[in-house]
C-alpha cells in the first residue's frame, strides 16, 4: 500500500517504532522500520522491523517464537514515529526480560527493575 | 554526571526518548536527547530534549507551560533508547492533544483517535 503519510526521510528511510503491550501499555522495545517492514506489518498482522546492524528486515520472534501480534498502529503528529500496540508472546527482550526496559537510570547509575520471563539460553538453543 | 552507560554513538550523539504518562502508561511523544539534555533532565527533574531541527536543547513546556516532571527514567538492553516516565501538565502535543499519537494507521490510512486537552492558539499566544 501507499504509505506516503509516513515521513521516512528524516532518518535515512527509517522511523523509530515503539512496541507497546496492548493490554497494560507497558513499553516493550524500540526498533526501526522502513517502508517495506511497515507494509509487511500491515499485511501480515505481525510486527516487522528493519535491523540497522544486519541491514535487513526481520520479523520479531522468527527465531525465538516470541512474536508480536498487531492490535493497533499509531502515528505521531509529525508522522515520523510509530507505535505498534501488540500482544507479545513470551518476552520482547533477547535477554529474557518481558521488556527491554528492565533497568532504571538515575544520578547514581543503572538499577535492575524488570521481570524475567524466559531463559534465553534455552529459547535460542532450541532453534539452532 | 558521567553517563558512560548510555550509548549516544549510534545516532550522532543522540538517543530516542519516549515520554510516557507515569500513571496510565500512555505514550505521549518521541523526541531525542544528547548527553547534555539527559544531564539537565537528571539534575532538574524536568524533561529536556535536543531539537534536531533547531539544533539546540529545549525544556519541554518552556513556551507552553506544559512541562513534564520526571518520575522515573528507564533505559533499554542495548542502552541506546530511553523512557522518561512523567507527570504531564496540560498536553504533550503542540496541536492540543494530550498525546502526539492521536491517530491510528491501518491499511486504509490515518484515523483520528485522541483527546484534545487545550487550544494551541490560546496557549501559544499567551507567551508571545
Amino acid at each position: 500500500m501507499d504509505l506516503a503519510e509516513v515521513n521516512f526521510n528524516k532518518m535515512k528511510g527509517l522511523v523509530p517504532v515503539i512496541a507497546q503491550d496492548s493490554e497494560t501499555n507497558e513499553i516493550l522495545m524500540v526498533a526501526y522500520a522502513n517502508e517495506k517492514a511497515l507494509n509487511l506489518t500491515l499485511s501480515t498482522g505481525y510486527a516487522h522491523y528493519y535491523s540497522r546492524s544486519r541491514k535487513k528486515i526481520w520479523k520479531k520472534g522468527s527465531t525465538s517464537g516470541h512474536t508480536q501480534k498487531i492490535v493497533e498502529i499509531r502515528i505521531d503528529c509529525d508522522q515520523d514515529s510509530l507505535i505498534y500496540k501488540v500482544k507479545q508472546i513470551g518476552g520482547a527482550c533477547h535477554t529474557g526480560y518481558y521488556s527491554c526496559f528492565f533497568r532504571t537510570l538515575d544520578k547514581k547509575g543503572l538499577h535492575l527493575n524488570g521481570k524475567k520471563v524466559f531463559n534465553p539460553q534455552t529459547v535460542y538453543k532450541q532453534v539452532k
